[in-house]
């Protein structure tokens, strides 16, 4: 019906505003026009894009799609515009004449074959040549599920592109893959089809006002946070997206993605990467925009196991159960809550921590950017006697208040102690709200506050940008990317890991409270026992066991308690050495084990005599020392870089002269036994740590080597029959002139060797451990509980 | 009359409580029984020693003595002890008959003439002869001033000592000397009295109950502390004491010492080491604690001018000219108020920000110590909804309380979102307080909080310590100079700066809060105009000088402003180069004038991108690394030690291969070229820093070298003048390809080749210095004033 009211008009050139189409004009295809998406939000924004835009020079045809059949698609498409709401803003008669105007202006089609897109597209040329009409551009709005993307960019691509002079723009709505490889493989499909530039992919994120509000608000305050806005004033950062809802009835998407991909991945990381980007000289400049945006992405730290906590509340398991029908013994490791925390190794935010979090069934819905600085100051007027407004030691903080929560609107506030900002006041208006409330630890009225004055939905301000070619409100293919491959690991290595379970609700408490420690994530509190899913013994319920092995003594615990003791008993020798001597000789072995004992060293030995200490390497692998793979590499990473040694008395192996490695006519095995003989007393070192390979090697002794296990030499240049092959080592005769060793043995993949070498006698040329025999010093072995039982 | 009635107990064996005295006789001698801090506190400690002590086997006599004439010194003493209080715990029966034996057990003595110390000591002899009594020992305590110390110390040296067996113990009240000096010569002097276990100098704060208890706390709650108390949990340490009270009336002492010299060189000092120190494992081996206590002060960083803020209230001024009938035009820079950033190098500590104040004519009186500790958590349930008490985003700290303040009693508090302090029942209870009393920024009710089970004087206290022996609640000899060796350099680098002024009372307002920035400290807010004082011209006056020398720009300013001028532009330098490439390499020269250089950059830049930078060496003598006159071992002391280079960044010249110096068929010079050449694009070194010697050499390419100055090589071995002979230097043309070359020319020893080198041209031959001109980078002369004008 409505299909011939628009015909006949069009014959009539009777069709608003069409006439004055000045600019040209402009067909909006919105695909999925009667999905929820579309019902909710999408048609609303059309509806304001046209009246903001009604006297812009272009003319508009909103054409809804779908599969449905021509009519029952109509009468579905109808029934939601006309429950299209004026904005408050508006005069109700004009917003009456608009409305109708707008639906006179909408069409439905039913877009399934190509004869669909064929047609859509020869009815928008017939329009455009009868109304004498110059064509602007198409934006194609996917509101659909991304199976179906490809199809309809093909059929867009071949049949519905814009003549020469016209744009194009298709519009694409999240979830952009699930990882980086299928992101990548959905991009390449895409840009099979359409140019980068005609591609607008979707974070809603992007359009809430106060995200949206963070660039412009960076660059207008340019004079107070050009000096504060680093490493050395920020003290945190807080990107938080909580939810009360919980999964329920969307368990068939969700148990696929989590939380991760379903909020962290995307709205979390476009407002971290506004917070930490460098700002463009001209923030009009989309181009320049996204470039810095991209460059952002690329300097934050990679993400490892224990840069996160995860939870899942407690009903999921029984929505997943119901929804997708299995069984009980169903279990998902789905989060259904996220604490992440992220690090950039840009000069400006290096060392800053960025908490990112989000989660469902939670105690509240909000939703915001929280920059706390760091306080520096020392207040001398006591705390009854401080004039409140503007105290130095009061909490200093740049709030961007995305909605919901206490406040319950967008909003921006500033502490009144840091300064107060320049807003636009066309925009953005100066409230007060109630000064009592507590938010972020202060009270309301210690903060400037500002809230939109005309407050919009994201989509209607997305359609804008879409109209006016904003890209840089958009996710750009290389933005994209960037973000799975920033974020991709992390879920791969979290996968099978079981989340912590939490009630749901202001039941949670303190359950989902989480705690930075030296670079990693923990929750604060310990998990229920009536929610604990069933496991083994805690490290601390079992005390140090002291026995012999191998005729030696043996120190065994759960591995967390044997580093502290392995920790305690290296200071012990240290100390005692230094006493005797004034100097240390430790030779550290490389590999995984000993880097817990490094960090324990670092952290908690504050008394440990490092200047007097000479640390040499019982083993290297021959790779330059700046190689991640080097174990030189791995001592300066964990150890070095957080205690004082002299320059001069760290003793890295010389497996890299002349621009080489472990070229056997530089001698560097020799310059190295030579280095030893000439600062260490008899050339017996103070305390030599070893481990030990599955294969019965250590330091890099390998079985049957052709050097080292005996003989005069006390440095070699061995073969490992792993890669990196070549290796130097110390020998198995200078480890024995030590005065003291210790062997590191940790970890289930060592039972077997553990068990084996138990067993036999001295075999060095099968077990080059076995050699390990001081000659008048005192070997002790440190094995936790995995590698002795099992 | 009392002599009289002491006489006849004396002879009639009648005295009380000495005849069962077991354990032997102490005699307790006040020297200024009649002086202000005797009434007020020394004899109420000496009464509650008796009423502690008088059934411990020890018998006493107590002996006020003053210059005073026999009679009227009499008379003023038992006017005192007549008042004396019983303690509130004491039965009132018991109390007044202690008091009545404590009242027979004392008398009066004028000490004035060595005759007057010689009767006192028959008279001691007599008494226990007659007795029948053992000599304990005796405790001579001086409440008199220090000029009159070495007189009073020698009569007791040479008069009043025990018999062998018996000990002696003399102690002495502050001010121990006015700086180092004044201390040294004040300790030395009463060392040739006294040895080192015989002197107990009294820092009353010492005997406050919760200064002392800090020890005890630490040690007791080892199990929680060891994992915090570092550096990476501690956020700050506020040592605080806060008077009310001005110096009106004391300004004859006041002007001379000021609030530094006054509270923090002593109290605040104490009470940090005791922080700071490393736990002896043994807390009552006073010899085990002295010594910790000792290496904590030792491992202070020394302070500079820009650690302190200084302030002096308005009335101050008008105090001292009545006082000490100065002129109007009199001025005092005596600050009366005081900021200090303290911090310790210890690898416990560093880092982290010690605050010290202390002022007079301030808005309340309160004295702590308070630990903040970072806060690290984030929680994830909304602040209205969290279980207040324990919530891990609340503040946490740990504040032992003086007194005073808000409390009104020594305390101990605890957050109760750390943990709950093991504290001893039988002196400490817990208590409640006022819950909503705002304490440090939270309630009072989110603390445990401990006070004192009976409230005890510091005298008191101290007096029982003196009985006991305990040493370490007193002020050793060794650690009084290296608590001056701390303060004065500070104190003399501010004598005669201006403090600000500031009005007293509630009046200060924010006008003494300050800020860290930087390592250095400032006021927050400008200082009203209508307060400044009318001063000299202060070092920023003075501009630095902007022109031109040989060509290039030339810096100039006194040497204090010209080497931060040139720090600063050498961070610039360094920050551009890492923007630019990711990388900085600068090359460094020797001598001594870059040390200030270093220790400049070590101290304010923590900007710095030490991370992403390499260091070279222009040049070095050929002695091992580890000499002292090595170029490296400098750079190593002043710089190295205090920032943070990656081990693999650091390229000190390899003037020490196969155990012997610069032999040329080792190859040094070639091997540093190629590693230049692998590291340094197109050997193109970002930043060299040369100086110059007064026969024109620059690095060490000395006048009519016959290597360096020309040719293809890049580093090269050359022959000095002077010792030692053997020198290995990059080389001119190596020099000239630099980005930048900054030449430093500092002192007055420098002024005739500055001249000289203003007026040659291109003679590298005769001055090597002319030959530097980078081909493509930029060349600046930062001269000092004394090197340019003489």
């Amino acid at each position: 019906m409505l299909r011939r009211v628009l015909c006949t008009m069009l014959l009539m050139g009777a069709l608003p505003s069409l006439a004055e189409a000045s600019q040209g004009h402009i067909s909006v295809v919105l695909l999925g026009a009667t999905g929820d998406l579309a019902k909710k939000y999408l048609w609303q924004g059309l509806f304001q894009l046209y009246i903001d835009q009604v006297s812009s020079g272009h003319s508009f045809t909103f054409h809804g799609a779908a599969l449905t059949d021509l009519e029952p698609g109509q009468k579905l498409m109808f029934d939601v515009l006309k429950k299209l709401a004026c904005p408050p803003d508006e005069s109700p008669n004009r917003c009456a004449v608009l409305k109708d105007q707008f639906l006179k202006l909408s069409q439905y089609h039913q877009l399934k074959t190509s004869e669909n897109y064929t047609a859509l597209n020869r009815e928008i040329e017939m329009l455009l040549h009868q109304e004498g009409l110059k064509e602007a551009g198409r934006i194609f709005y996917f509101s659909v599920p991304p199976f179906a993307y490809t199809e309809i960019a093909r059929h867009i691509n071949s049949s519905c592109r814009p003549p020469p002079g016209a744009w194009l723009r298709v519009v694409l709505e999240k979830p952009f893959g699930h990882d980086l490889e299928s992101a990548q493989q959905m991009a390449a499909e895409l840009m099979s089809f359409f140019r980068e530039e005609e591609m607008y992919r979707v974070d809603h994120y992007l359009g809430k006002q106060a995200v949206a509000h963070i660039l412009p608000f960076r660059d207008q305050n340019r004079q107070f946070l050009d000096p504060i806005w680093n490493r050395h004033h920020v003290e945190r950062v807080e990107i938080v997206l909580k939810e009360i809802v919980d999964a329920k009835g969307r368990t068939s998407f969700y148990e696929q993605y989590g939380v991760i991909r379903d909020v962290l991945q995307n709205h979390l990381t476009e407002a971290l990467m506004f917070l930490t980007m460098e700002l463009p000289g001209n923030l009009s400049k989309a181009e320049e925009v996204l470039q810095c945006k991209l460059q952002a992405l690329q300097s934050l730290r990679g993400l490892e196991k224990q840069s996160v906590v995860v939870g899942q509340y407690q009903a999921y398991a029984s929505h997943v159960q119901e929804e997708l029908q299995k069984g009980q013994d169903y279990v998902s490791t789905t989060p259904t809550f996220a604490g992440v925390l992220v690090h950039s190794d840009s000069l400006r935010w290096e060392g800053v921590p960025f908490l990112l979090t989000s989660g469902k069934a939670l105690d509240e819905r909000v939703g915001y950017v929280r920059v706390l600085f760091k306080n520096r100051a020392y207040c001398t007027q006591s705390e009854a006697l401080r004039d409140a407004g503007h105290s130095q030691c009061k909490p200093k903080q740049i709030v961007f208040y995305i909605g919901h929560g206490a406040l319950n609107t967008p909003a921006v506030l500033v502490s009144r102690n840091l300064f107060r900002p320049i807003m636009p006041k066309s925009t953005w208006r100066e409230v007060v709200g109630q000064p009592d409330l507590h938010v972020f630890g202060q009270l309301l009225s210690d903060y400037y506050m500002y809230s939109p004055v005309k407050e919009r939905d994201a989509y209607s301000v997305l359609i804008s940008n879409i109209y006016h070619g904003r890209k840089d409100f958009f996710i750009t293919t290389e933005n994209l990317l960037a973000s799975w491959a920033f974020w991709t690991p992390l879920l791969n290595s979290i996968s099978h890991q079981a989340p912590r379970l939490y009630p749901g609700g202001v039941e949670n408490q303190h359950f989902l409270d989480f705690e930075m420690m030296s670079g990693e994530l923990a929750f604060t509190v310990a998990e229920p026992v009536e929610l604990l899913n069933p496991s083994g013994p805690m490290p601390s319920d079992y005390k140090t066991i002291q026995s012999k092995f191998r005729q030696s003594p043996l120190v065994s615990a759960w591995s967390e308690v044997l580093i502290s003791q392995l920790a305690s008993d290296v200071e012990k020798t240290a100390s005692r050495a230094v006493a005797r001597s004034g100097q240390f000789h430790l030779a550290l072995s490389g590999g995984s084990s000993p880097v817990a004992l490094f960090q324990r060293l670092a952290r908690h030995h504050y008394d440990f005599p490092w200047r007097h200490t000479h640390l040499w390497l019982v083993d290297e692998r021959c790779v330059p020392l700046t190689d991640p793979e080097s174990n030189f590499f791995s001592l300066h990473n964990h150890l070095l870089q957080n205690i004082r040694v002299p320059y001069f008395n760290v003793h890295p192996m010389p497996v890299h002269l002349h621009q080489r490695l472990c070229v056997e006519e530089d001698g560097g095995p020799e310059l190295y036994a030579k280095e030893i003989m000439a600062l260490v007393a008899n050339a017996s070192f103070d305390l030599v740590l070893l481990g030990v390979g599955t294969d019965g090697h250590t330091a890099s002794l390998f079985p049957h080597s052709e050097n080292g296990l005996e003989g005069a030499q006390a440095v070699v240049l061995t073969e490992s029959p792993v890669k990196p092959h070549q290796r130097m080592s110390l020998s198995l005769p200078l480890i024995n002139k030590a005065q003291q060793v210790f062997v590191l043995v940790m970890g289930k993949g060592k039972h077997d060797i553990t068990t084996q070498i138990s067993r036999v006698g001295h075999e060095p040329r099968k077990w080059p451990i076995s050699g390990v025999n001081p000659s008048s010093g005192q070997l002790v072995w440190y094995v936790d509980y995995e590698a002795l039982l099992g």
